[in-house]
């Protein structure tokens, strides 16, 4: 938890007078939100976009003044989290399953900083599952298709329902033997009829920041 | 009217009896359900997987019995219309909104016909429309990465409101002033987060009809 709270945290030093800021989903990104939000009582002029309706409401809640992404016009830095990372700084996030709206947000920033403690970093990709958004009908079909990419899936399940994402879709968990091409598999996946996205962030992330050996706050730039 | 019902009702030609059915939305499939309905009550025992709630409730208001795709296992033949067809037999669907789950059945089925009057062939695609259906949130920069594909779009309305599909989407028609490459398009649409789907379907059409000169029901296999 220490380690999720120095790299949450340390995020916020990258935040300047009236930023627009894309707003990550999760628990590391909760101490930005925390830090940030003692800034903005502090007098710091910032907007922020939530990436899920469980940010939106922690953010109003500390006082964070928030604007949808069509008032924004535009989004400076945004601050996330990540479920893996490789040594190439791709990213597996959805755990949470808010990596669509994550996806967008993170693609539209000026910059993509991803907060992480020194768990998430993993030699290999397959290490976690990959979550796929999927539209709810015919899902048995689109099953079919994601299976015949290599993987076996399970449908997210939440109090022995489908879980439901904030954009009403399912979330198939995926697991592969290898990832060795994440361009391509993303390719393959988002080509498939009732794939919405995929959890794969490749050649997106500006800066990770995690904690190093000594326990102080790190930032890698990728 | 008359081609589209002479094209529908050919397409039920095809439907031997213990089949699944893909069943398509709009107004030339329409002329399908009708005749389809009529040889059920003479004793076919066929199964629909209807691609839209309009669909659903026009075959169950004629009595064509339904199954979902789940309950199905397999599609032997599915029959939908097209806005448009060009020379390679590549369509473009959508008008009535229901390109995706339309796309699902399509690819799912072993045979997929096309039912379309003559008015639908076209020499170029970029005649009409091409649907993009995407999510609701952050369309403004969903917006923005289509219009750098090279067209122009609007959102879909219906009553002064975004149209929504019957997956809670919205819908971008979108202008292009060429369409080259439909394949090459359509990765690169569906590579943006926020696009759920898009209404090219290339290299899908196992046969079309439609009517000749001397008005009667022609059958072209692709």
């Amino acid at each position: 938890m220490e380690s999720k709270r120095l790299a949450g945290e340390k995020a916020v030093d990258f935040v300047e007078e009236g930023m627009v800021l894309g707003l990550g989903t999760g628990s590391t990104v909760y101490f930005t939100l925390v830090r940030l939000a003692e800034r903005v009582k502090q007098g710091l002029n910032i907007k922020g976009v939530p990436t899920s309706i469980e940010t939106e409401r922690i953010a109003r809640h500390l006082g964070i003044p928030l604007v949808n992404s069509g008032e924004a016009g535009k989004i400076d830095v945004a601050i996330d989290g990540a479920d893996a990372i490789d040594s190439h700084f791709t990213l597996i996030k959805g755990g949470g399953g808010a990596l669509l709206r994550e996806k967008m947000i993170a693609l539209a920033a000026d910059r993509f900083i991803v907060v992480a403690d020194p768990g998430k970093f993993v030699t290999d990709l397959t290490h976690v599952n990959l979550p796929v958004e999927i539209i709810p009908f015919a899902r048995e079909l689109t099953e079919i298709h994601v299976k015949g990419l290599g993987c076996t899936t399970r449908l997210r399940m939440k109090d022995n329902k489908p879980f439901i994402t904030d954009n009403g879709n399912f979330i198939l968990d995926c697991s592969f033997s290898e990832i060795i091409e994440p361009n391509d598999l993303q390719m393959k996946l988002n080509r498939i009829p009732g794939v919405v996205e995929n959890g794969l962030f490749a050649g997106l992330a500006d800066q990770i920041i995690t904690v190093d050996h000594s326990g102080k706050a790190a930032v890698l730039e990728t």
